[in-house]
């Protein structure tokens, strides 16, 4: 029997994932578990677009064209136009989930042994993306009393070195919910320009800042627009996540030239996606208001009632759909554990995604765990108060 | 400016693809383009498909499990138990296409630098997916004149280096139709036994064998289940290539657990493409018979025709849609381009794959192309009138 390679073993364990076992368990053992672990929200999917595909009229389920249908790159750079962001179709792919989009990006514009810095917290897996390019991740640590703002450019520069090529980060972000200021991002552009160095924005949470913050895309900083790779996603948008269809952006044209070649080996995305994203453009404004308004709303249970909590601190974040509160514990992977193993208030208990493995340097984020504020209110309220009722029970539980 | 990775440029252009420009050009010179470059058959999807997308009743277009709907997988196990091929669910992963079962299969059993002996002409993508994965490949070479079987194991041991880790077939063949004998697998069997290698099988044109030729899977080999790699996808089966649902498949739990992990960074394949690849399974077997009935006239017009032209020679294939001539030409690919750009019979021509692109040996396959005989028979008929015509005044054309 041959040996497989270590790459698989090397892949690390997806965060929200590892404790799916122990939440199986619980619900076997008649336990409800409220999901906090993963960011698939309960929110329909605009009509739109689920009727494109319903009254669809193929009778081939043909290939799209490699970079997708040429109508909806049209649709979305019209998309782009209307959030203030310049594009054309031809500076725009259409891949297979954002998770295409960053292989094909770091394939293309990296050597295996390239390091790009992250900042950490950061998605999990951008790590097995890293892995299967070949580019190792060299983490630069935000802190959750600053409400994980961007690190400090000084921070940034120490871990500059001959091999660095890159920077990628997440906006808003996926696990902080942090929304970059511009002030932010043109501190990161100045730094891209001085090194030369591609700067990869993950914007798939675009629609989703609140308190009247508005994105600011790195698409609109000046002077960097060969440098910058821009990753899109329908899946949080329109509440798609199983569409798996993102989108590759890129103003540099030898980048789009040879990434056109990774989708052209993979033939073409999924073209009923397409048929049901393409339709998603007609998707009312008042979808998103009213998407908006809700996560507000589960934001604030959520965040308000975690900090009302004696000993647990979570920053208000003013984007995407998750938190991170760190917990009075002694360690954040065993209280999560340990609430679906040994907990319940009332036949209910909540899982979370601890998380450590959202940081990359080891011994980080151990009292912290990732929670996504996907479910409806009445849900929240109870799982923030199994929150409150377990950390009174909680053998692990520290002193205050 | 950063400049991109080297790797994008390594990545060869596509040989279905690269006359592209000029039969676009062709087109808008109003010529008639007769399309045999490509393995986009006409044929309808299966209703019971397509119709389970339309009558879905799904209110947030969710993921699915990283491995695939459970039922889907169930429903596929039995698929192969029906075709004679004994499976389980867990041994089943389904992908997006074949394509990405391809990259996670290589990406799991190989390390970068690592060797794959690949049977040329080959699919031309297997380059990209094997330099995704940083492993090169090694060709060995199948002659036209032998019909394109399985070359010597022979010819096969003498590239064997400690670096060689896989042997990657296609069964039936595209480019080549060819099907494999159970007696040339059982060799392969052996060689793969004797030197530990892994065996990868692209078998997703199973269901076209044609002459009463029956397929004899991979997985039926004895005595190398832990080192087969079975590569699937419902793209020709059920001419659904947009659909991009593929499998990767092994009884080997160790490859199945690492390759999960590349998986589940992914996080899901298509899930609409789901919904209509699980209702094929339904597919009733008439739907099968007619395809292959009307493939084998396919075939017939185009192989025959073919032979019928002074100074072509094309083996007739016994599986696929695919068969490779050689023509009496200076080189294919300028009577391919030359067929586009300056010749046209009736005010039609066609567009066919230049071979070259199918061999990694430099100078193969250079008055060879590939046709798909993907096209209703009177279109068939019309082109390979022309191309008789075309051979009749092309400049290039070889002396008998």
């Amino acid at each position: 029997m041959p040996k497989i390679s270590i790459k698989g073993h090397q892949m690390p364990a997806s965060p929200i994932r590892e404790l799916v076992p122990f939440s199986e368990a619980a619900k076997k053992a008649g336990k409800h578990v409220y999901h906090l672990n993963i960011g698939q929200p309960d929110i329909a999917s605009p009509k739109v677009a689920l009727d494109a595909v319903r009254n669809m009229e193929i009778s081939v389920l043909e290939y799209s064209h490699s970079a997708g249908f040429e109508s909806y790159r049209e649709g979305l750079a019209q998309y782009y136009r209307k959030n203030g962001i310049n594009l054309t179709k031809d500076e725009i792919i259409i891949t297979t989930g954002g998770s295409e989009a960053l292989i094909f990006g770091f394939m293309t514009c990296f050597d295996p042994g390239d390091e790009v810095i992250i900042p950490e917290p950061f998605y999990a897996n951008y790590n097995g993306f890293a892995m299967t390019a070949g580019i190792s991740v060299v983490p630069v640590t935000a802190k959750i009393e600053d409400g994980f703002a961007l690190p400090s450019i000084a921070d940034f520069e120490k871990l500059i070195g001959p091999k660095t090529k890159g920077i990628v980060i997440c906006n808003p972000g996926n696990p902080t919910g942090y929304l970059y200021s511009k002030g932010e991002l043109e501190q990161l552009r100045d730094l891209v320009k001085k090194h030369d160095l591609y700067l990869f924005a993950d914007e798939v949470y675009r629609e989703f800042c609140y308190d009247g913050a508005q994105p600011f895309s790195v698409m609109n900083l000046e002077g960097i627009d060969q440098n910058v790779i821009l990753i899109d996603s329908v899946s949080k948008r329109y509440s798609m996540c199983g569409a798996r269809i993102g989108a590759l952006i890129s103003k540099n044209k030898e980048v789009m030239a040879a990434a056109m070649k990774f989708a052209q080996a993979r033939l073409s995305p999924p073209t009923l996606a397409q048929i049901a994203s393409e339709a998603a453009l007609e998707t009312p404004d008042e979808y998103f208001t009213e998407v908006v308004d809700e996560y507000v709303v589960r934001r604030n249970i959520t965040v308000d009632g975690l900090n009302a909590i004696p000993g647990v601190f979570c920053p208000k974040p003013k984007g995407a759909f998750y938190c991170i509160a760190s917990f009075p514990v002694d360690s954040a992977e065993r209280f999560c554990q340990w609430l679906l193993e040994d907990f319940d208030y009332q036949g209910e208990t909540v899982m979370m995604a601890p998380a450590s493995g959202f940081y990359a340097t080891p011994g980080l984020g151990e009292k912290e765990a990732r929670i996504a504020y996907v479910l409806e209110k009445e849900s929240l309220k109870k799982a923030v108060k199994c929150l409150e009722e377990a950390l009174k029970v909680y053998p692990g539980r520290l002193t205050l």
